[in-house]
């Protein structure tokens, strides 16, 4: 197995709610079938689905809230982890942590989107961020 | 917002176990202080930490179990699938829908790591997988 993800998909309550989000935070989404909708990201996918049918079809149990994975965002500057968690919330997330200096020696903050699903928003500057947007390992 | 996903980070009760698993399937980690792991992916990171400190980092509350997140790893042939799920079945991973055809005209089956985590491994026709292992939607 390559060390690679394809595809990361949510599971949402509110399919119309959840694009929308997304889509107001900038991203470009499309639905083969309105009910399942992909975003291109960096080399991988974004998807959101159904929660029940995700959890159907990945053959799990619903614990309900959230279950162990929280994604993350990094970008170049203090001001970027600002504007990114401004933006978020003013499109519909919660704050759950806001910003400020962390023990690793960066700085950042996370958002949580309106189905629960929380983003770090990180200044890591330890690893390396391309032009493309692409993160590195020291 | 940029569409990137710089790193999905994985909440893991057993963190030995955790990163022997995906070391065992191919993914080479490393460890900044011997509690986080990281990996490198196509352009971005997987990590793994412990899920009560994730949980708190992240300013959530744990639902215990599967909180709506699936992962997947597309490949280009059915055998590939069926070699993805017999390679992470001996690495100690679960299998929670054996590979088969789907509805949407491919070939999946998901397996779920030692904590609880699930990946579908597919073959998708109708997206393009290049060969430094990304995706891009039609």
């Amino acid at each position: 197995m390559e060390p690679r993800i394809s595809l990361v998909t949510l599971g949402v309550s509110d399919i119309e709610r959840a694009h929308t989000f997304y889509e107001a935070i900038g991203w470009k989404g499309s639905s083969p079938d309105g009910e399942v909708w992909f975003f291109q990201a960096n080399g991988l996918v974004l998807g959101l689905w159904d929660r029940s049918k995700l959890e159907a079809d990945t053959g799990t149990a619903d614990g309900g809230g959230w279950g162990g994975v929280t994604l993350a965002y990094n970008v170049s500057t203090e001001a970027a982890v600002d504007a990114v968690l401004t933006e978020a919330e003013r499109a519909g997330a919660r704050i759950s942590r806001p910003a400020a200096r962390n023990y690793w020696g960066g700085y950042s903050g996370v958002f949580v989107d309106p189905e629960g699903h929380p983003w770090e928003v990180a200044l890591n500057p330890h690893w390396t961020l391309d032009a493309a947007g692409n993160v590195t390992l020291p």
